[in-house]
């Protein structure tokens, strides 16, 4: 039963729902992302993405490459393809072990021409050396014998956009290809950036007794090897087949070189040790990350599939590269990475591995020059982030799309969407709050919280007539409306935003005074303009509602058309009410929270009735047409008491991907959706908070059902555990620290359990 | 009635028949082989083969080139792409219209999705313009309205020998590719050869309104137009597509303006002008092809089959190509050409349209010189033709094959098969009594005798013991026996190639005789060698047995063990009995005729009763492991009084890949086979033959169940018809000819039929 409860299951075969098992069964480790695809079936949407490696040559915007496919293994009985989807399936079953990261695959096949083959396969990436990964093949020809072939390729006929023929883009041309025996590589590079890219795999066969002969081709874009085997009725053959890949984003010397070095290496050290080296891996994010729900088996499935995967897709030695909208799990949005990281994702990273988190906010700081770029191009001043970002930090939300008829249809995210810059600062603030990394904070935070501020000082525009700066014509998080002015999230957090740089300036002054001057003339900032920010600051306008309690998420809204959700789906999600002739912009329906969204980023700056009577307000009118919607309301309606549709909010949040019920997990992980769900276990049902004076708070909640919920965080240097059950709360630190649990002020001591009963 | 008599069907679709539909509904023009290929199927094997197009590359010896492929035609309704495979069929069914030289495609197929679309479509490869071929589809969205987008694409990705992983061997490589808008291009060029081909296609929607947008673009080897039409539920749409094909064979200058002028002038010229030219043409070749059989429908739809594929793989503007054996319809046998083309193929075009007869002949002409350097290579003399030919007239029969075991396994054919030699010389002799074309005879013919003549020459050995010439170490005909001695077959027809080449060269002095000296001179002959070529000749040992009526088939083959065919499959064929620990080669039993085979060819120098009694004995021992082999039963049953039998083998013939019963029809067409068939019908229900004194003689018999058999001949000119019935013999001609109908002489006046009453 504890087993169970880190597998992911597939229990059956039907090819159209191969797209979704494909990025479920995605792994990952940061530096590369291997989609599920199922080596035994022609049909489904193989994914290498290499994280970093951005191209745009035919497509409409720069997007995440996808590179050669290593995993080919197509097996023969002699002239017969084992192809499951011509063949009868006697047994299928494929699983993630989530606990040692690795996917198996257990097949019983009937080929059309009768024979019988048992594979039992698992694969694997490294998170021990992340540019490894590798599988093993258990074969039995059960009701035959005589020669099987193994046909081990590297496919570059590859192209991003097979979802649909109008967004079919190839990114890669072969350079070379080598035969290294063992092993075969292959070198592709990417059309416009130039970066090139090496797959190399080897397959070692077990019994080499029955082994008769290879032969190594090249076709085209495909390399291969050959293998021939002779084979006994029954009789159970393990093949290993060894994965590395290398870019020019890892290295400057010849690619060729290393990676001939790096196979053989891997090959002559074996698969086992890699495996066991990876488990270890696991085991120690798994004692960093884990959550345990005890009491509710499918909550306890879902969270740990959902922190597994936001694992998976990120590492702490590349600083260049973060999180993207769909993880490396699939093509959706691109490869582009959006607020989702810093606001969804993030939290989970500062508060269980903050080097990682450090890592995700310092591409942001290495992105600096490109945000400089968008608002120079804009006509702003200091950074304006993109709201979806590539490897160089440039804008590359498509400016178009088209409608169903083939209309153009501007699409104006990246012209509007601007709180993606307070967002990032707010995601700096916070990892500052946790780990108190000065370094960080003094050397990178603080020059881009002063190049955020800068582009919000030219961004606003002064409305004489009030007295009040304003931000008009933009999109906050609820994107059903556009062109809106004075957005209640964008507004405040672009006060907080420039409130917490003035701050934070005058901080480093005291800290460190030569970074601070050396700072200000880097960026051209004069103290005297710190002034003009305050007063700009405080008279940035937030439209609160006249009896301060109901927001108005942006001016006007309350006059839009009041149609309110009335009907629900099996799922509890909402249904579409008749919007009676109206276009939904019209409307007060939106998408996802937001003025909710801001509640609870900054929670602590109002009371809890203002919160419930803007969740309140707000829920009856969200769609949730966003997966980072629902996790936010689950964490809102713990706060408020409305437990209820929290608990079904966290389990839509944590069931996006595998019950897919966004309808579109073929596309990618929804990698906001997961850091949501941890936040809904750990911010939600753990109340965990960090109140304006810094301190760690705990408001737990559980369901009625769950006997036990235990998390771990990382608190300033401590690993805290925190374990929640309906009658206590216990606390175990491996430092001294000081915690409120139900606003009650305690000390933990080192090692030494708290037990808090309540 | 009638016109099903015209048409092959396949009523239903099952993906493991379509590489043997593929085969059967491939369509030719001699220039190309398009191979029947479903569109909306993944599986299967396409193929576009381009006679005279050779390469050896990866592959095990110079091959065919499998070239890209022009047909593909994705079609999906928006994303969903329509794939039979996928798919549920709500109606299939494809059909050639063998009168009219096209294959039609009529599919009513409901996707996943739930969506039900109508396709008809045709195709045909012209016989007017042989570089042109065309498809039009007609499409009806059944039960949707929406987005529909075309998938226009030529794919370089193919290789050859897809078969086998172990085959795979590619052999071209992407040039460059075009946007003609309309239409795009792909040219390619061959590994070693360096023959560029250049594939053209575009499509037109005859409803342009339906047109909303056009993209271009190259994925690696593929390069593709992607329409996007809006459609309306219940409407149909008519897409045609244009196809041109050029090579580097057909002309030195540039092929992309060549292909681009072309293409456009096809598209403005429209594809009912071709389709209307292309059927002219067949009708003109049916009019000489044409076989009726009244009163067996399977025999005539059969031979029909037959003459049309046969008649698809040959035209009259190449002279350095000829038809391979299994012709341009698959990659079988690599696009080689065998005896097959002169003993069984020769005949049909021999007797219906010689021009392309002649162009066969010219094709080994146009390679003496590869013959010559075979010859000089095994230290022989004059030109010593290959068993296997492709380009250039060098032997290409692999040296080497493998055991089931990987041991390598020496193939003896290319070294032993010397019948070929002999052959070809008795296809130039059977050419010119029924054309009495001088012309060829004088400037090709007989040169080509000539060498061949010499090789004999170089190739006996001298028994002095025995005072005659003997030919050892041989292959004849059955190819169950290697490395035998003065096998009949080869000795026979060795022997009667010098005397047919004393004899004409004896002609050719009196006829022309600064033509004979110049040709004495150029193959370094002299008068004073014929002498010793006739004492060679007279004394070349025939292997006759004691009673000089059953003959050996060589030397010592009676002494091997009798064990005789005594079981039948369900279609009649032999069952291999048990060879009692023997080795094939230690026993009697054959592969195909080789004694009975030359009786055929000279029938005339072998008295009845002596083909009957040869007849007999090895019709017993003929496991018909040859498509070569029940057609040529056939005749000689005929011939010698077994008509059930003979009925049978034609039944076997015909059909041999319409109902696959060699098992290997994907393979390619059984071109031989096809070859066979004709001369089944014309040498022998027609009873067709030339006398010793070159006499037109008919000695027909028809099974009780015919009516009624028509065939049509060219002899010496004149168009002739014969008409079967039971009761009599009817002939019609458009010139005075003699014809001897069961040895009675007989006139037929020009225009004016002959009835001659059984």
């Amino acid at each position: 039963m504890e087993k169970k409860l880190w597998l992911i299951e597939q229990n059956y075969y039907d090819v159209k729902d191969s797209p979704k098992y494909e990025t479920i069964f995605t792994l990952a480790n940061g530096y590369r992302g291997l989609r599920g695809w199922l080596e035994f079936s022609k049909y489904g949407f193989c994914g290498n993405f290499i994280a970093g490696v951005f191209d745009k040559a035919q497509a409409q915007v720069t997007e995440i490459v996808n590179a050669q496919n290593p995993l080919v293994f197509n097996l023969y009985i002699d002239d017969e393809l084992i192809d499951i989807d011509r063949s009868e399936i006697l047994y299928f079953k494929r699983y993630l072990d989530m606990k040692n990261g690795i996917l198996y695959t257990d097949v019983e096949i009937k080929t059309p021409k009768g024979k019988i083959t048992k594979i039992f396969s698992r694969r694997f990436v490294s998170r021990n050396n992340v540019h490894r990964w590798g599988a093993e093949y258990k074969i039995t020809p059960v009701n035959y014998s005589g020669k099987i072939f193994v046909e081990n390729i590297i496919d570059a006929t590859v192209t991003n956009g097979n979802y649909h023929p109008a967004d079919k883009a190839k990114h890669i041309r072969v350079k070379e290809s080598y035969d290294f025996n063992p092993g075969i590589a292959l070198e592709t590079c990417t059309i416009d950036k130039h970066i090139t890219i090496i797959e190399g795999t080897a397959i070692k066969v077990l019994d080499e007794s029955a082994l008769r002969n290879r032969k190594y081709g090249v076709f085209g874009e495909i390399v291969r090897e050959l293998l021939e085997l002779r084979v006994e009725e029954g009789k159970e053959y393990t093949l290993q087949k060894f994965g590395v890949t290398y870019t020019s984003r890892d290295t400057d010397d010849a690619l060729k070189d290393i990676l001939a070095c790096e196979l053989k290496s891997f090959y002559e050290q074996g698969l086992q040790n890699e495996i066991r080296a990876h488990i270890k891996a696991w085991q120690e994010i798994w004692d960093k990350i884990d959550i345990e729900i005890k009491g509710d088996d499918l909550a306890q499935l879902g969270i740990r599939f959902n922190i597994f995967q936001l694992s998976s897709s990120a590492y702490d030695q590349d600083d260049r590269v973060s999180i993207a909208a769909k993880a490396l799990h699939g093509e959706g949005y691109k490869g582009h990475v959006f607020w989702d990281t810093e606001i969804f994702m993030l939290p989970f990273f500062i508060y269980t591995q903050p080097e990682i988190a450090r890592n995700l906010l310092m591409y942001r700081y290495n992105t600096l020059d490109g945000a400089r770029r968008n608002a120079k191009l804009n006509d702003y001043e200091g950074a304006q982030f993109p709201w979806e970002s590539a490897d160089d930090g440039l804008e590359v939300t498509p400016k178009w799309g088209m409608d169903y008829d083939g209309n153009p249809v501007r699409i104006w995210t990246g012209d509007e969407e601007f709180h993606i810059n307070s967002d990032i600062a707010f995601g700096i603030w916070e990892y500052y709050r946790a780990t108190r990394d000065k370094d960080f904070l003094i050397n990178y935070g603080i020059e881009t919280l002063l190049e955020t501020s800068k582009f919000w000082k030219s961004r606003v525009e002064y409305n004489e007539e009030k007295d009040r700066y304003e931000i008009n014509r933009v999109i906050g998080p609820d994107e059903f409306h556009e062109h809106v002015n004075n957005n209640f999230y964008t507004n405040y957090l672009a006060k907080w935003n420039i409130e917490k740089t003035l701050e934070l300036a005058e901080w480093l002054k005291r800290e460190d005074n030569k970074v601070y001057n050396d700072l200000l003339n880097k960026l051209d900032i004069k103290e005297e303009d710190f002034k003009e920010w305050k007063i700009i600051k405080d008279k940035i306008y937030i439209p609160y509602s006249e009896d301060g309690k109901l927001i108005e998420q942006f001016e006007g809204y309350f006059d839009l058309k009041d149609i309110k959700i009335t009907e629900h789906d099996e799922n509890g999600m909402p249904l579409w009410p008749d919007l009676q002739g109206y276009k939904l912009g019209q409307t007060q329906l939106i998408k996802q929270p937001d003025v909710v969204m801001l509640m609870l980023l900054l929670g602590d700056e109002f009371d809890l009735e203002t919160r419930r009577i803007n969740y309140e307000y707000y829920e009856k009118r969200t769609m949730h047409k966003s997966s980072l919607s629902p996790s936010m309301y689950s964490i809102m309606g713990l706060t408020v008491g409305d437990t209820h549709n929290a608990y079904k909010y966290f389990m839509k949040t944590i069931l996006t991907d595998l019950e897919d019920n966004q309808g579109n997990a073929e596309f990618g992980l929804h990698a906001a959706s997961t850091g949501g769900s941890w936040q809904s276990v750990v911010f939600g049902f753990g109340g965990l908070h960090v109140d304006k004076e810094h301190h760690l708070c705990l408001n737990p909640w559980i369901p009625e059902h769950w006997d036990e919920l235990t998390f771990n965080i990382t608190w300033q240097d401590a690993k805290v555990k925190i374990v929640v059950t309906q009658t206590e709360v216990r606390v175990v630190s491996t430092k001294d620290i000081d915690v409120r649990i139900y606003d009650e002020k305690l000390k933990v001591n080192k090692n030494k359990e708290l037990v808090y009963r309540k």
